[in-house]
């Protein structure tokens, strides 16, 4: 299968207009062939208005066909077999069996959506019949049910070429709930999302959709995106990325003359809080295991957990000992991008520089292009509270340690803390009644509460919230991940009196 | 029971710290005694840092707590009698009957969300016990629940003193989901928010709950409600009113470090649509039941029907005849406000003078302070649809009627509306196949669709949906009326391999 890297317009594929990017090699700044192109504003509004028109006919499908095109799609990214694989391990240097276990997953959402549909239990209709002798006032009949929203635009991230990319979460969420999609596909890795976008664009026309049901654009520019965001017909749009970026998604989406719900996952610190007797007696085994999920993905992960709290004391003294030992065997990997690899850089020099933190823990030193090596630095609570950029997020393996004096020192750093995606408690029973006083600021704070696991794999099923405050995400009320993730998508609404011609057919008598 | 014009700050009462200013009785525009001050900025403040304080002792009340409360609201409510009705009939100039019957609904609702926590159906947990046998990953323990959000302001509105004010849908809504309230009174019944607030205050005090539970504050400038939704504490807003209204808070709502849900019922036109068979076989009926939906309570309603389409022809000029004739007989009505009498009349008289409207239909003069006389104008679809400000919403008696040369055209207007609460079709059998035509537009304009019904009777229950697309309201994806209100203020949240001793009741094993 060659690459053309052109950009999909509902059944057509295309060069974009727009001006030429390569895809780079992050493991050696080399860049692969063949170079894709921006879309050009009336490419970014033909993939709109196709949006559009396919808007009513796909809402109006049956769960069944809606099924039927989400497991198409996942059976043509699984038939695209090692191509993907090895184009995705060019573009991203992610190791082949984490993009094999990313294809499972991203593949699996799929069949769980599609399963969701034809079971039929995911939007349960609400049905109120006629109450004519209901003193004082007689009650209509009323009927409620979800509809889709209309054309949704999904931003592919960096981090998960597969996942949260052209037919990831978002994707497979919003097709399931009836919209059509626009996917501004990932500038990191462009090949990856041709190859996905070629399976879906299939998946479309084998089951003779709607073409605009999908569009595929490219837009290393902003531009794009912004324009992408600014169009009338689109309704809805998923972001997974950087604060920055989704601030500024935020921003252009408040100034549209009619506003739509953004979902934007941005930033999350992920703090784990490691509790007195679990610190006592699992010493090593902690170390261990937390260098291990600081370290999975060269710190990749919108989970990865880089904040640690403890209790000072000769425990927390060995605790960091042990980190500094294990951490030297984690060797340095390299990260997506090279905007990625000098941005963790540079935080990490910032530390090393910087007054209120020392250095505790270090990986093996990076050698190789756009390497992050591991890094924990310890802060102390006066320091951390007080100070924005101590509490930002790092992404990539680079960390914070801070031991807190008393338990109403921990606290106090809970509460300064902003929202995250997930909060960590490492406990043994002896801990639990500090845990249960700890509790209540941490529900607060976010999305995921975990015990004695570590945050960086995020299950996808039916309980799982993958969200939480902000600037975890911008919907507080919501979940990228998982069932739930579908009612982003849709709406109530609510037929009074209507005879069963005309109601829609879950609705009927 | 007299009334002292003060401010609800927690347990306490007291003076407004800013400027004076009186209710006003607008069938005589005479003042009514005593004045009522506007909160100052300190008070503003304490309400919401009291309402902070409450907000976990109330997030984790017991469903039974939370039910007893708004049971004894309720009843407090109730208690009131005669001085709660006589004082809001002062205040609005709306009826009796009217007002008993929004006193029940009102307390009503406060029930209906109490049986709804007693039952324990209204959130259902979701629950993934572990899979540790699960490949290639095992499945940790996921449970899921919704908890508040936090501290929510609600603005009481001005058309509906007791439903949608102190105690209405939003206040009712936003207790029974666990979160602390504070009000801002509509400047236009004080007095009765004042009665209410007393009612509220003390079923607070009696059940032994935090002070900061519920905090009522008036504010006749735009400078409170500004201070309330931008206080960091403040984690929702309930708002209904003019979109002028809305938009300036949701911008003000925007420009917070950290953005919350705004939930803003606006404005809607509310198309009435007449089908042929219908049209022409009970064209006198249907213009007596729409005089009646036009003018009930002066048609100062959110669903008022304001905008009626029709096919042109013999029989739509008997409807427009009937319509005159049986609207002479609707006398004019006292309006809740100065400035809402005199934006209505504003309006008429725009139309009056426009060039692309004429007028149908009218009641009978005004003749009091502040009256609206009813009445209906013509225009054509090719006006209508190019004419902003034809579209927009008149608070009022007074609607337009188009006559739709064929269905094309008929449609062509449904595609032009701006997002609306309600659209009402009226139809016989022999008008389903053309219903069903306009249907997929209709759907994806309104929030509740109606047959051969009239949209201002609202009822409360378990599939109501009383929302819609902007500028209907600013959150498509809910309703302020019926069961699903409670929704809007809380957010899911997943506990990772819990034990028992720290998981919420509701999630234990």
């Amino acid at each position: 299968m060659t690459l053309t890297g052109e950009v999909f317009i509902g059944a057509a594929r295309q060069r974009g207009g727009g001006d030429a990017f390569p895809a780079i090699n992050p493991a050696s700044n080399t860049a692969l062939t063949p170079d894709f192109h921006d879309a050009s504003a009336e490419q970014v509004d033909r993939a709109c208005e196709l949006a559009r028109r396919a808007a009513r006919p796909w809402r109006d499908a049956t769960p069944v066909q809606r099924a039927e095109l989400l497991e198409r799609i996942g059976d043509n990214i699984m038939a695209l077999g090692e191509t993907l694989i090895q184009r995705a391990m060019q573009e991203t240097a992610l190791p082949q069996a984490r993009l094999e276990g990313e294809r499972a997953r991203t593949v699996g959402q799929l069949r769980m959506f599609a399963a969701m549909l034809r079971s039929g239990e995911w939007l349960q209709p609400v049905i109120e019949p006629a109450l004519p002798e209901r003193k004082p006032l007689p009650r209509p009949d009323l009927r409620q049910r979800q509809i889709a929203l209309g054309p949704v635009a999904v931003f592919g991230a960096s981090n998960f070429p597969l996942a949260f990319s052209v037919a990831g979460g978002d994707s497979a969420s919003a097709l399931a709930a009836g919209c059509p999609l626009v996917v501004k596909a990932h500038p990191a890795h462009p090949g990856t999302s041709e190859l996905v976008a070629s399976a879906v664009q299939a998946a479309v026309k084998t089951l003779g959709l709607p073409e605009g049901v999908f569009s595929m654009l490219h837009g290393a520019s902003h531009k794009v995106g912004e324009q992408l965001v600014s169009h009338p017909a689109i309704q809805a749009v998923g972001f997974t990325g950087s604060r920055a970026g989704g601030m500024a998604l935020i921003k252009r989406v408040q100034s549209r003359e009619i506003p739509i719900p953004i979902y934007a996952e941005m930033s999350s610190i992920n703090p784990l809080i490691i509790l007195p007797t679990a610190l006592a007696q699992h010493s090593a085994q902690l170390a261990q295991n937390y260098a291990d999920s600081l370290t999975l993905g060269v710190g990749q992960f919108c989970t990865n957990p880089g904040l640690i709290l403890l209790p000072a004391g000769e425990a927390a003294d060995l605790f960091a000992s042990n980190l500094a030992q294990v951490l030297q065997s984690k060797s340095a990997g390299t990260m997506l991008t090279k905007g990625i690899a000098s941005a963790c850089r540079d935080a990490t020099e910032r530390l090393d520089s910087a007054n209120d933190a020392e250095r505790l823990a270090s990986g093996a030193a990076a050698s190789g292009a756009n390497q992050a090596a591991a890094a924990v630095f310890k802060t102390d609570a006066a320091s951390f509270i007080s100070s924005r950029w101590l509490q930002q997020e790092i992404f990539g393996p680079v960390a914070l340690l801070v031991s807190c004096r008393d338990v109403a020192e921990m606290q106090q750093i809970v509460d300064s803390l902003e929202g995250q995606l997930t909060i960590t408690l490492q406990l043994e029973q002896q801990d639990n009644a500090l845990a249960s006083t700890l509790l209540p600021s941490i529900e607060e704070k976010a999305g995921r509460l975990l015990v004695n696991g570590y945050p960086t794999g995020v299950d996808v099923g039916h309980a799982m919230v993958h969200g939480g405050p902000w600037p975890a995400t911008s919907d507080v009320r919501t979940t990228s991940v998982g069932a739930s993730a579908i009612l982003r998508f849709v709406r109530p609404i609510c037929y009074q009196d209507f005879p069963d011609a005309l109601l829609p057919q879950e609705l009927r008598r």
